[in-house]
């Protein structure tokens, strides 16, 4: 490979790749590269200062018992986890399935029609669904907007910060009884915007909430209310009470506390309110042959597509467990589903009866699975006994101890728990009731409801759709995640080249731990002496990646990409008014950036201005020497990223840098690119004063089929005060998704200083093996001073689309034809494909990519406008369905279109469907899993007709994610 | 379903299947059902009750790292553990491949031309091995067999009580120093029939056997080697060294130690005595298109075959075991095992200078990875006290402790040791060797090979074929285990409908504990008190299996159902002698019993006399009559299968028992198909005086591809004393396949006395479905006196078959194309199907096959003999790459080969390869993996000419493994 690029060694590679000046002089300070043994045991060792208790702290988080054949077949199966967000539909039918199932779910467990495809956390969801009654509201834009006292308090912190973030006027008032009077006349003045209502209450309660209801929207204003998912098969759904937003948790339909995340939370909304949602919205359209098919639904509401239709920062989901989450409703099924939150109930309500019965008091009478008692002067000790007899109980107050009852709730539980309260066993359902059963299943025939509001049982049917009510043994779940797997391109199966996602291995050493019970079952609010392992693991991940960064402080808190870049904006923008420098909220960024730096800006409350780009593709010097003038005093950051969205190492960098710094700025290095850094260069000593880091991109988490992501925020020193943390949290959990950091931690022990600088190395010398190769055929657009790319390419294939007619999307789906899974198209410059193999592919497959290319490139010299519309380019890809037609009326060969290159006769992946129809769903949107007749006639329309179709057009697009 | 058998309830049913005097009056006296959660629990409880430590004991047994990727794509992956025996090598064209690895990686390391696709279990591969010599050296058919006292002694043992059974003369001497002279004149007047060495000897020792295999081939004997396959990387190898045999144990290539078991042995021949092979050989042939493809090759030589032609009477392997070890030499190429060995040698080899230096003796000089140390009478000390540091050595006898290196041996481990013999951490190395390293790799450039006698050392070299050489990093591992999988179908794509096979779900949570360490990290010669969780657990499964058959005594160390039959059947033979009536060596078989049956008893020391079946498919009760009288007081046993491979209960079942007791005979009755008896008829309560099971089949062992199987023996009171155990062995380990108990042991707990039963029933009421929804097109060979069939049937084709010329082969290659594994093919009758649904399969799967089946009767009544060539069926199955040729000619559309039901549309397998032609294979023998050109150019002529054509036709045939 390096002879074919000119140079003698790797270290001439990266010398000339790589600017001078801002290459790091010393090594990384990290231990030397141990064995997969080795770290494991490491791991073992840490996990085993974490202590495993039944969790009945409840605040959002419960225990859950994924089924073993969910554990095995999603969790921890590469064929799910490797997999990208499914921008190419074709190749994602599966996990576009399953998210199709989450929606539905979601979708007719809360009442409303339209879900999403899941969201980063209950927390920041509920901040969304504010930000969305902003949007939405238009009347009432700068209205107040007011929040039930009976949230969760890291519902209501992460609210009140991203409001104070915006200037919203967001208020904390308890909304039981109704709009607070004293706040009449602010409301009248300044009108409601929205209120959020939890349902039950973060004291357990099962509100009445049709009178706030009724009031608020006789005011005008709009009604979210963050539900608890499984409550909702026993109680009135939001929906069904006149709620606009429903927000909440998937976490317990099967997924693991993880000490506090990555979970699958949701958003649901009336039909009507589907283009303000925020995230993914998995949607049915067509493939060319007119079969059903599931694809990303309105594309450009993402901000990562048209900045201007952005509905907020958010670009990634919580994919591979809203997958999970949807697969254990496809296995419970209704019936099961109601029977687990029966169960829960069951168990509090018995457990409400005996400590009644001992003479305790509760704070309240009507519940599902949470009660608080009162205590005087005593919660500590009870929470303390309780430990003592292995149950975590919640210290709500020094006078109120919670307890939360779940799936895995079992009698010995609650004798442990009323040990800890001085109450002998014997009193439970000491009141006459039946005995208590182990699990769920074995307390059939016992009263359930018996504290659930007469007005707020639910009595609407859902989950009904027949996936929902077919998979009920595991050998049938078991093939259904077969099938469903079987239809998609992972990392299992090929390389995946898409530029600025850094897909690379996913090693099984680095994923085994995060099964483990005392990683997966550590709730978040456990005491801290329980959780020592955990948090020397996340400190220690944390200042490993401030020595890679080079930066002083680092929070592994912000969940995705977007919120590591929100955090650290935010820091920005918060240092400034510290320095009494309020003034300064323009935040400049090149017009080749993300569309997610511009969201995440606006969000931190700056403002946006854009500096041009060169024609070589750097930062215009003379534009942003303009932009620093035209709005001197007032600038607040530039947002840059390094290498530059267009893989090249800009060699002015640090020039930039200080331009910004001379006019009292910062500098926010976007951490995207940071695979073309690790060991060589440290974005905190070459300029930078924040980054945000994507653990899913530089180190090793998996992409999950579109989540979770981790997006930690590394900062100078004078920044770190500003940093999220457990009292100014931006996500649910203090440490965000803490499950998946043991993948993180375990690479960088697994690489060793060396390793990593060696893995950089490596993507250099791949990345540019792929431009020298392919640089004759498809010409690459940017390349720095020395000619030579970062750690991708863009291969740019306007001119041969001017002569051909054949798009760079056209390539993308023929490549699938190659078994391919297609680079990044369309970002950042339309009409190319961006191009990164990483250090984990080898030279075969690399060559095979490249052969694909070349086979491509003389397919699209042979085709031109006229031939267009009946080549093998604009026709693919091809399932096998339409191979084996009998008839074949196409201008090419099925040998062509199936086997263009010999390698693919021994080893040949066949999409599902044919080429989607993208436009057509969206105008015919549907959201829920379409009937199964649809299937049978292979007539979407059928599908579509059965849901109200939305008459839009929207052109849809593929893109990619941060 | 009941109403279409015409029955109100399930208890209908089965009191109208199950004759009523052979039903059990009471339920199981088993526990309830615990569910998934609480079994995990109990078993977590079990596995803290071992201990793991650094396990030094060797003696066959020795630690290895599973990587990681293998454990959790192979190991723990559906897709590999629940696949068949390979019979239908168009839907196993993945497992195939990797037993074609594993052969040749075993073929490469001995040096030998021919090696099987993995046998039981070392010792009994020994056994094995000395009755090959008995049946290939003709000349010297009754000569002694004279064992080396260096063997293990677990393999003496094995191989003694084998000989003993069967009569033949086995001595052991030390072959040291050449043949003894003590024997020279039984020797000169007996012959030598062979001579069984090691190397490394049990005591570690480099032995160079060249004078005493010269001398035993100048007397016409032949000699077995046993080897450790992982020194033939470093020594010179039993081929190059003139051995006729290799047996050895691959266990320490990456596979746990799992306790003793379950391991792929292996066995190793020259060309000329591979017909003589036990077991199975996979080969090379072609399909129908002339692509090369893999099947099993000669079949005919295994037992259950041709019984005439059997070379032993086992009829599985390990190839779960055997394709876990094949890819770990995939991974690791010949370099990485290398690497390895040097490690386990190097270590090793500083070991023992540290302990020569301290002033110790050890027992040799040449050594690989063990050395063994005299310290008078302080052996016991020594071991105690390295325990206490954390490792556990081997008391070879007390004054000698046996210390071995491995894969995973660190300095700290070195250090230990020499800690326990009171030599302080600065002996290691002190003689001026470089220091050490933590792992394989890291301790390069030291040397090596020190302790092996430079006229052993290995010079040739090995794994040279691509396939080791290829997939070097886990991203390529990953993609090529996905892509073998993908070749394959299994049980988590489709029912497996295999008569007498019972293919059922192995449940997840049932599997997970194998891979726990405290589960599979434990060495088989472990002091007691570190292994009392598994003692406990395999304890409590012999009692509840003893329940559940209604025995007295259970023995769970059988690794086959093949080896369970012997231990039986040796039970009664020795139980007989013992009562001084050697006289009775009879042994009643009915005409449709497995071939194994057979084989067992012949091995068991028995005569075989065969007992005639009615035309009804029951026991000729006349022709038992007269064969009890023609040998009166010579009977042994009748050897039954209950329900009998018919499919049927018998109803006189206690009528034939009762004849046998009264005629002195024992009753053996197999329980091949137990899964109809469990909770409903006990066989030791209605007749047997002995059983075995097959926890692989009602028991829910997955069946791995072809293995493990583990065939526990069941027997009455006065047979318990006669049952295998440490002290009288029949497999290496004390415990058998240990590592797989906790799978069946996990399926007892979660199904309960009562869940057991209802298993029963349902897979009476599946079977019962399928042949009334079938008989009206295929008829069913046998039914009860009821017109009902027990929990499977026999479809009988041969009517059809000969007015349409479409033969049942022809129903089950076509079977892969409608997505299904065939049934049984014509076992126990030529020209049937044999069919068992099993209770996991749900009614919409059953009811897709019998739509399958169907759909195929209507394609054969529109085959007749002159359309049959061209027709869908003689065509069948169809790959893709045929589905999708420019030209077709053939007399059926394309449509009707891929999609002849309209549901195969939405999920389709395609088979990579079309009919494979066995015979050709046969004719062209080739066994290891054919040069990667014989793909290119699809010409598998060219593969079996770089190999020696065995020109020979050999009929080939599908069918069922016991």
């Amino acid at each position: 490979m390096l002879s074919v690029l000119g140079f003698d060694s790797l270290a001439d590679l990266v010398d000339a790749a790589v600017p001078a000046d801002i290459r790091q002089d010393t090594p990384l300070n990290l231990p030397p590269a141990l064995t997969e043994a080795a770290v494991l045991e490491d791991l073992r060792a840490i996990a085993n200062r974490n202590v495993v208790k039944t969790q009945m702290i409840g605040q959002g988080f419960f225990d859950t018992v994924t089924p073993p054949v969910v554990l095995r077949k999603v969790l921890e199966n590469p064929a799910w986890y490797t997999a990208y967000t499914p921008y190419q539909p074709e190749i994602s039918q599966g996990r576009l399935e399953a998210l199709l199932n989450f929606q539905t779910m979601v979708s007719d467990l809360t009442g409303l029609e339209i879900a999403n495809a899941s969201m980063l956390d209950e927390a920041s969801a509920a901040a969304e669904a504010v930000l969305l009654m902003h949007r939405a509201n238009k009347k009432a834009k700068d209205g107040i907007t007011l929040l039930d006292a009976d949230l969760y308090p890291q519902t209501r912190a992460v609210i009140e910060g991203r409001a104070q973030a915006l200037g919203l006027d967001v208020r904390t008032a308890d909304l039981a009884g109704g709009l607070p009077e004293d706040l009449a006349g602010e409301l009248e003045a300044q009108g409601l915007c929205g209120i959020v209502l939890q349902q039950p209450g973060d004291s357990g309660r099962i509100h009445d909430h049709a009178a706030v209801i009724s009031q608020a929207k006789d005011r005008g204003a709009m009604v979210t209310v963050a539900a608890d998912l499984l409550s909702l098969a026993l109680i009135t759904p939001p929906g069904e009470q006149g709620a606009d937003i429903a927000v909440g948790n998937t976490q317990r339909f099967g997924v693991p506390l993880f000490f506090g995340g990555p979970h699958a939370a949701y958003m649901a909304v009336p039909k009507g309110l589907e283009r303000q949602l925020p995230g993914r919205l998995v949607g049915v359209s067509q493939d060319a042959a007119g079969r059903p098919a599931y694809r990303l639904a309105l594309q450009t509401r993402e901000q990562h597509i048209r900045r201007e239709k952005a509905t907020s920062n958010i670009c990634t989901a919580q994919a591979l467990l809203a997958i999970t989450a949807s697969m254990f409703a496809v296995y419970h099924g209704p019936e099961g589903v109601t029977a687990i939150a029966e169960h829960a109930h069951r168990q509090a309500t018995r457990l409400a009866a005996a400590l009644e019965s001992a003479g305790f008091t509760l704070t309240q009478d009507a519940f599902f699975d949470t009660v608080q008692v009162s205590v005087p002067s005593l919660a500590r000790t009870v929470v303390t006994a309780a430990e003592a007899a292995g149950v975590n109980l919640r210290l709500v107050d020094v006078g109120t101890v919670g307890i939360s009852c779940d799936e895995t709730t079992t009698d010995e539980d609650l004798v442990a728990v009323l040990s800890a309260f001085g109450a002998p066993r014997e009193s439970l359902d000491a009141g006459g009731a039946q005995g208590g059963g182990e699990a769920v299943g074995n307390d059939a025939g016992r009263p359930a409801q018996e504290r659930i509001p007469a007005s707020q049982r639910r009595s609407s049917a859902f989950m009904t759709h027949p996936v929902f009510n077919t998979y009920k043994s595991e050998t049938q779940m078991l093939r259904y995640l077969k099938r469903l797997s079987g239809y998609d391109l992972a990392l299992d199966r090929t390389m995946i080249p898409l530029g600025s996602c850094t897909m690379k291995l996913n090693a099984t050493a680095e994923m085994e731990s995060i099964s483990w019970p005392e990683f997966c079952s550590i709730h978040p609010f456990a005491p801290d002496h329980q959780t020592e392992g955990w948090r020397f693991l996340l400190g220690d991940l944390e200042e490993k990646l401030a020595e890679i960064t080079g930066y002083a402080a680092v929070s592994i808190q912000p969940n995705a990409g977007s919120q590591g870049e929100y955090a650290g904006l935010l820091a920005i923008r918060r240092y400034h008014l510290d320095q009494g420098e309020g003034e300064r909220d323009i935040c400049l960024i090149p017009a080749s950036a993300h569309g997610t730096n511009a969201a995440s800006a606006v969000l931190a409350g700056l403002k946006v201005v854009v500096v041009a780009t060169a024609p070589d593709g750097t930062i215009d010097s003379d534009d942003l020497t303009a932009k620093i003038e035209a709005n001197a005093g007032q600038v607040a950051a530039i947002m840059i990223t390094y290498p530059s969205t267009h893989g090249v190492y800009d060699a002015d960098v640090r020039e930039v840098c200080r331009k910004v710094h001379e006019a009292g700025g910062q500098v926010y290095i976007d951490g995207a690119n940071l695979n073309a850094l690790v060991g060589l260069a440290q974005p905190g000593q070459f300029g930078g004063d924040v980054s945000h880091l994507n653990l899913h991109k530089t180190f090793c988490i998996p992409h999950g089929g579109g989540g979770p992501g981790v997006g930690p925020v590394a900062v100078a020193e004078h920044l770190a005060p500003y940093l999220p943390s457990a009292e100014r949290p931006i996500t649910s959990a203090p440490y965000g998704s803490a499950g998946v950091m043991p993948i993180s931690w375990a690479y960088l022990y697994l690489m060793g200083a060396e390793g990593l600088t060696d893995a950089t190395r490596h993507a250099l010398l791949n990345a540019n093996y792929v431009a020298k190769r392919l640089g004759s055929t498809f010409p690459i657009l940017y390349t720095g001073e020395t000619g030579l790319v970062a750690h991708e390419c863009i291969l740019d294939l306007r001119e041969l689309t001017a002569r051909s007619g054949v798009t760079a999307e056209d390539v993308c789906k023929r490549l699938i034809d190659y078994g391919f899974h297609a680079p990044t198209l369309a970002f950042p410059v339309a009409g190319t494909l961006m191009v990164e193999p990483t250090e984990s592919e080898d030279l075969a497959e690399i060559d095979r990519f490249i052969d694909a290319m070349v086979s491509i490139h003389a397919e699209m010299e042979a085709t031109t406008p006229e031939t267009l519309e009946a080549s093998v380019l604009r026709n693919a890809p091809h399932p096998a369905e339409v191979l084996t037609a009998d008839e074949w009326d196409r201008d090419y060969p099925r040998s062509q279109a199936a086997y263009p290159v010999d390698s693919l006769r021994r080893d040949k992946y066949f999409p599902p469907v044919g080429r989607i129809d993208g436009a057509w769903g969206d105008r015919n949107l549907f959201c829920s899993c379409p009937p199964v007749e649809s299937f049978e006639s292979a007539d979407p329309q059928e599908a579509a007709d059965s849901a109200t179709a939305v008459a839009e057009n929207v052109e849809s697009s593929s893109s990619v994610s941060h």
